[in-house]
């Protein structure tokens, strides 16, 4: 049982680096979309003290189209604050991809309008709520998708 | 409807100011228990670059004690990789309060033998897995509380 995590330009190491952690702790893999704002060779890494990282099953991809060609992705859900849709009303199969946009701006404009109809949001429902960290964006996403694909019992009080 | 988010002894600036921004998002307060490794004053929240700063319900207690004394709360979670029960076993009510230790060390070993019955773990099935990016947890954490209090239905394929 996996989902795949793909970031879409990511801009900030930190952010990637936590998603990394996460994506090791669930067992799913990360795909990168260059281009890219940071280096993601050996020593960078190591300075960062992301000692998972080689755990991680990580891929980095060109641009959008050879992503899609190298993964083949069945199911697209795109994460973003322009979605309609909340992520509670999704229900996540095995095999599906969540895709998200970099810290500054989000998608890319054409994969907005290439995938509108697949655009979920995360509730925000706080007064003063605009965006979320990316990395606890993906953290929220990638834990509702495990959650729904290994279903438990809730506690009996 | 709320839940209260509790951080022991925090170490990380921007892992505090990644939560701050999920408890904007959904309307939670933030408490913080001293000791704290960084400053909260204005210039250096300003200096980070956290703009939804102002609108945190934030409150910061000298220690355990005197924040049980203010804050009363009813229910508590402290979320644990020592947990025995996983967060998806838990029922949160409105007005539960989630407890998270620091990012070096978790939480305080008398906080750990005190509250033995009311650890819970974020499950990391990952093969490799160890522990999560402190404000990741509490992302996951406080959005599995806000689901659990809002449900929806699933979308009809």
């Amino acid at each position: 049982m996996s989902i795949h995590i793909v970031l879409v330009h990511p801009e900030i190491p930190h952010n990637t680096g936590a998603i990394g952690r996460t994506c090791v702790a669930l067992g799913y893999d990360l795909a990168l979309i260059r281009p890219i704002r940071f280096a993601l060779d050996d020593a960078h890494i190591r300075r960062c003290g992301l000692d998972y990282w080689p755990y991680l099953k990580l891929s980095v991809h060109e641009n959008w189209e050879a992503f899609l060609a190298d993964a083949k992705p069945e199911r697209l859900f795109f994460l973003s604050t322009k979605g309609s849709k909340s992520l509670y009303e999704t229900s996540f199969r095995d095999g599906d991809t969540l895709v998200f946009g970099c810290e500054s701006r989000g998608l890319p404009p054409e994969l907005y309008e290439r995938y509108s109809n697949d655009l979920f949001r995360i509730p925000m429902p706080g007064e003063h709520s605009r965006s979320l960290n990316l990395s606890n964006a993906v953290a929220i996403a990638a834990y509702e998708a495990y959650r729904q694909l290994n279903p438990v019992s809730p506690e009996q009080p």
